[in-house]
């Protein structure tokens, strides 16, 4: 088994139940444990490691996993050096990017990062922040923030680098974003050298094959309708070119069977130009996972 | 953007979770917050406000909304002059139309509308009550209740006009359903003014369109099927008429497929019988909508 | 109505809620009510009792009931004599068969079940325990457990016969297993006298047939997809032969379209081989009944 | 027992376990059934309605109640001619009085009750709200509201009449205080005639005097300290003189011991300087009712 | 330590709360682990075992436990020869003594105990049941019930003999009461060659006074107030005699001050009279525990 | 006010609640905002700030704050240099102090500090744990531990320097303590530069007093009781000298009250044997607070 074991890291804390859940869509069935950090996977060549986003990119550059799943930007802020297998884009709105961003009170007269000079920042991820004021030719004291750090200024410090997903917290709190330090996205990542194992290269290529097959089922759902083959072109030009639509022929010479996948999105301003066109028996119906 | 906004009265309180539910099925995000009551939708061309369901029918009326959801109690209660754009008919148990009744505690004189004449009557709906009272030609006193009316009689009032969705509330207090004041069901109304606006006509026609097909599609679900050609006719005429099911051609020339929708409580009677008749490889799948 | 109606018992307690659900997606909807024994069912054709597992055989055999839900251990336990309509076998893991074992404390000297001659031995299961000792020649106390049973040794009892799924409560007590008693599935079960009037054992074995529908659906998925008519061959011989695949004539002549159903633990290693075989617009979509 | 009878309204809704509480304090056991609004109590010569606040007074006046606990509010907005036994001052933070107030957006023009001539107020109590612009000589369309006030201004009305305890809601709302209506506590009333009868004013009176002598002691605790003889007057003056301190003679003729109430909030203040007075053994303990 | 060991059975289930609160009022900390049955205790001298109430009986009478908390009626159920240390009358409404009744549906022809000859009777507590037949020279089936026996006649069984506290499940139910089988309170038990022992017994003993003293306490509060003492005797009238009252001198010879411990439900009726007959300064304070 | 402010750190996250508590025991009441990190207290000489424990040295020695509760831990993990005004010792089992661990796993060959040589330790406390290797002239790699510390060794580290409480965590994790690196309480600490100034001096030791008398009531009860003055001396001696009893005179002169303070852990020792030596009517009753 030595050679056909690939030890995957799962991310522990608010990214945990999402991951778990992609993966039991994807058809594997992760199980954690309270009292161990080896959750069990309904996959004997799999080894699953449960362990924090921000320490993930360490462990796999080091070896102690072949790959894992994290942030972008706990990759750039421990400056490992990992191969990324795949970026997992959810389509969801809870699942957006999340930005690192720069901010300041509101009535703070630093306007641009180069107003930082001499000033003192609070965040959680001081690598990051400080490569960016490396970048920028800035100095400035930068402190770990063990957490709450959008209520620190004025008060504490001059400015903040913090995540944020939709800039609320960040209003509440009375601060301006100044500029945005990354956005992040989370990835797939393989140890370098575990990656040049095919064995493990193409395990790798399978999982981020079926996590992807359903975060592109995410918000679609299937359409199938009838349509006689006279009006088959104009029903076929009001679909979108999302995928290519299947048409099959059915019992009635005269009449073909649709079936199609559309953005959840689009459904209400497509059905009912769909009939207009002649469409009859539409029905909409959720889906799993789509491979183009 | 001004004559392409239709401004669309979402009922607050009980009926607020159902509402959203059936416009995020019918692919409109709407969100709340604690703090407004202009709740966030993703369509740019509607601006949605939330409002009790019994204030909905005044506010379209006046024009301050262009439309509205709200149950047709409510339209009644008000006397509001609106358009109906479309019952929102409910398929699910619990989403019977709700009734008005008058009831009385059970071992009361009162045996009929006629009864009640120099009564005191206990209601939330004065309008309605009082209309029904006239149409009878009797005098009685009618009293606002806050609330808690079915526990009034015969202590505090004589009887009263309540809602009911299943009896079983009036029973446990003890009280006897006389009469039946009103049936409702919730409806889309609009602005008289404002639906003879093309746009926004066709605006409120697609909304209608889309949110009865997700109730069309409630406690349904789709069938599939393979038989011997055969074998169709007799397994054809197993199936209710529901809509006409489709049959395409298998690359098997002697097989053909069957796609159809069915009431999801006639399922466990009609398979049974497709089985008899010579139905394979039976499928039963879950559906979202339906347009016939 | 008295000869068209059957008695049903649904097993109160742990399993009450997993049968309604199973019944609910069998198309039958069982509603219970905190102050009778007797659960609604939309079937005029079916009263149900709710009852014990426990005593579920009891009252079946002694005509009671015509029929019922409940372990083939309580079965075995009660010595009933009754009809075995069929067995539901869940796929899930969380209703996997359960076990009923003997089980000493790790450091017991009993080996064997001939080691606990003249021993005490505490269960909730007596009778069973009594068949099994019986069976094996062995004279012992058996003492009935009010419940913590896995607790008691080796302070109350020297060995104990207990109901275990996983066998962690047991592990989690310091105890080993030393031989299996019985394992034991949910069933339905019919008074035999019942079972000989046609119309209740028709109407049973319908029964039977939806609900071990459901069970074949659980953990499977539909599978869509597109091939050459020239790959289609590769295509099929990449699929399980779990159900016959439906190929159907696309509208164009080259192409065909399959449907199939598959284990979802199988989907994972599937997609990546039939994508390589070339099939595409692969759409995995989920199903709720499946009859062969 | 007819004649030693008090029919007592007991406030549903929010106020319903703030009264069952301090009524539980002062030695009466209030229990609610779901299903009748005849709670119980634990003294023969009373029995309990459950009524709305709202229309508490009502069914007092009208003598189907001989008392009831209600806001003042309420027995202002009907107009009601009762009896007033007792305010009940509530000391803690929660309990503080509640205001009606005048509302508009922060940017409104209005700026007194003057400028609402012509103009269209939303609110709850509709009465109280007519006799403020009566008193105030000025004419405005006034629309009962279900609730939610607070979010109306200015698209459905141009200023509300709500009651608010902290005003957190309305700046919330973005809206500004023009004026205070009504300040309201909550009365022990009772009907007027009732109150004649000498056997009910009685009973009132005590029910009144322990409910007090609960509300008196929240926020209070005993302090108990010995001080020597020569300290004492040292010692006293440094007491608030909110109860005349106990002062008890020691078996150590040099010693007293003194037992005394103190606000909670101000014993923080107090101690530091009892013990730089001589003060020792001091000891804080919780109290239940204080009657002076 | 072996001869300085309580082993002391603490009930599991539904008592297991009540009992262990009891015991931390009595100073005794028990804390409970899910994974095993030795509950710990902060006193060298117990070691707690946790069994079910049924079971108590049984084990103490064995000698596996040297004593036990369990109600009088499993006492009687087992048959078991233990000695009762004392009894722990709860004053609270919630633990009134429990009784087991015979009850039957409310149309039944059964009216006393003979007419249960031949008749079948579901029960948990079948010893219990069948002494009580043996008694009135009543033959009668006696049927272990798993439960929910209220809700089994008429249809499964004639009737039952069953444990309540106010009667309303079985009213519920639709039962009445035919007779008594039963009263039953909580017990302190001991194993009779355990209590032979002398520390053990003074060990048992000494917990039986903790614990009544905090019972004895239970729905009680202290009163301290002062009265010249030409008011004294006047006061102390008024007091009723559950205590004899705590006078002392306070450093005014013309006042002194009594404290005294009082029902909490006759404060209502006392304070009143107290305050008519001159007391001043009256306080009501909790108290925990008291011996007489 | 600006000379009279005292800027109070108050620890959010796991300690804020119990902080809290412990503040409004001693009579200050604070309320913390989700939106600010400035909760309110009633006492308008006081600001308080929300800041982590972890975080709280740091702002106290630079100024920012004048003082602030937080940990012996993290006041030496910082270096900060403060003035600790007092220790807060709570006596509750759940307020134990904590103490930070070097732990291995169970079958790890390092057995003392000195192992650790060339190993990797992981710690939330990075400056605890240099300091503690540098006294022990041990070189190893001391990397930061974003949290679940107890499951990394051995995959990922050698050995940790963890808090613990029970070391139940640890056990769990099969993890054995080699050696205590730090015991910690809880601390108000102040700057030193504040603590120079007399009126924020005083404020300080006010707050502490208090504090410290909510802390030592924590677990202590009042007793009070009578004898005859011929028993006084043998009661007396069976009390134990926690703070000097109070003895009064009552107006019966054979008899005087005796009124203490006791822990509640020794009172089910005392009371039996109080009574023996002749008490009569004893009492025990909650305190709040106590200064000797």
């Amino acid at each position: 088994m030595a050679d056909k074991l690939l030890k995957l890291g799962i991310p522990a804390g608010s990214l945990q139940e999402a991951t778990a859940e992609l993966f039991r869509k994807a058809g594997y069935n992760i199980k954690f444990s309270s009292r161990s950090y080896f959750p069990s996977i309904d996959d004997d060549e799999i080894e699953c490691l449960s362990i924090r986003a921000q320490e993930m990119a360490r462990y796999v550059q080091q070896g102690i996993l072949d790959a894992g799943i994290t942030g972008h930007d706990w990759v750039v802020e421990t400056g490992a050096d990992v191969h990324e297998v795949c970026e997992l884009v959810f389509s969801k709105v809870s699942r957006r990017p999340v930005r690192w961003v720069l901010a300041v009170p509101n009535d703070s007269d630093i306007k641009s990062v180069k107003d930082l000079e001499g000033k003192r920042i609070a965040t959680e991820a001081v690598g990051l922040t400080k490569m960016y004021l490396e970048k920028h030719g800035v100095n400035a004291d930068v402190e770990f923030s063990w957490g709450a750090t959008e209520v620190k200024p004025p008060r504490l410090v001059d400015a903040i680098v913090e995540v944020t997903e939709t800039g609320s917290s960040l209003r509440a709190n009375n601060l301006r974003i100044v500029d945005e330090v990354l956005e992040s996205t989370t990835r797939l990542i393989a140890n370098k050298n575990a990656f040049e194992d095919d064995w493990k290269a193409q395990k790798l290529n399978n999982i981020a094959l079926m996590l992807q097959s359903c975060l592109a089922a995410e918000g679609k759902v299937g359409l199938m309708l009838n349509v006689r083959r006279s009006d088959l072109q104009k029903v076929l030009e009001g679909l979108p070119a999302l995928q290519q639509p299947t048409v099959s022929n059915l019992s009635d010479p005269d009449w073909v069977a649709i079936n199609t996948i559309l953005d959840e999105s689009v459904v209400r301003a497509i059905i009912p130009a769909l009939r207009e066109a002649g469409a009859t028996g539409i029905v909409e119906f959720p889906i799993n996972k789509i491979i183009d």
